[in-house]
């Protein structure tokens, strides 16, 4: 198994989602060793839920799962970064392809683009 | 001045940085909310270093600074996403262009591609 350093933030890497197809960085999230495990033993993205402190395979809920293409690791192995098919064509519980669909214009942040689902639609809430 | 949430990493955020020619993850590192006001200002990617506990102007010392062209920020404000113009082709202080230079593969991390410069010649270590 390869060892990552959990120790600088208390048992958690930050793992970023990057698309196979735009390359766009689609989100940041966590995982904590058992995530980690489970992404490689299973090639769906797996992380960790800080606010509900609990494995969270991404997508369980919308169908909107990341299958995993490529794993790499930074040079000093505390950090992930996942190349992902997006199932379903957004990462952001949004709605939106990527998270980071803010963008700082002029002092101000400002919403690009356009959501590719309806959250309401998708999560039945 | 945009609001970032520095109470989920207590004082920090996450903050990567992908290349705006190549689209290429170059790295991961943290920043303070004075490291964050010193990026708008200033235009430079501007880290805070965990490790030294102080703020951190990406490339002051080998001259590789990132010249930001563009800022996102992540759908709960967690996390920002800087596009950068890499000066010297390089973001790692290994030489390498990208941190993310190893790639798991069977079980094991491999090493790919090849540094862009020598650090002993860059850091004069």
């Amino acid at each position: 198994m390869i060892e990552l350093n959990f120790e600088k933030m208390g048992g958690l890497v930050p793992a970023i989602a990057q698309d196979e197809k735009t390359g766009a960085v689609l989100m940041l999230a966590f995982m904590n060793r058992e995530a980690w495990e489970a992404t490689l033993k299973t090639g769906r993205a797996t992380y960790y839920s800080r606010t509900r402190d609990t494995l969270w395979v991404k997508g369980l809920t919308s169908g909107h799962i990341q299958n995993v293409k490529e794993i790499r690791v930074d040079c000093d192995a505390d950090t992930v970064l996942l190349t992902v098919e997006q199932v379903g064509g957004a990462a952001c519980h949004t709605g939106f392809a990527s998270c980071f669909y803010q963008k700082v214009e002029d002092g101000a942040l400002v919403t690009e683009g356009e959501p590719v689902f309806d959250p309401k639609e998708v999560y039945k809430e």
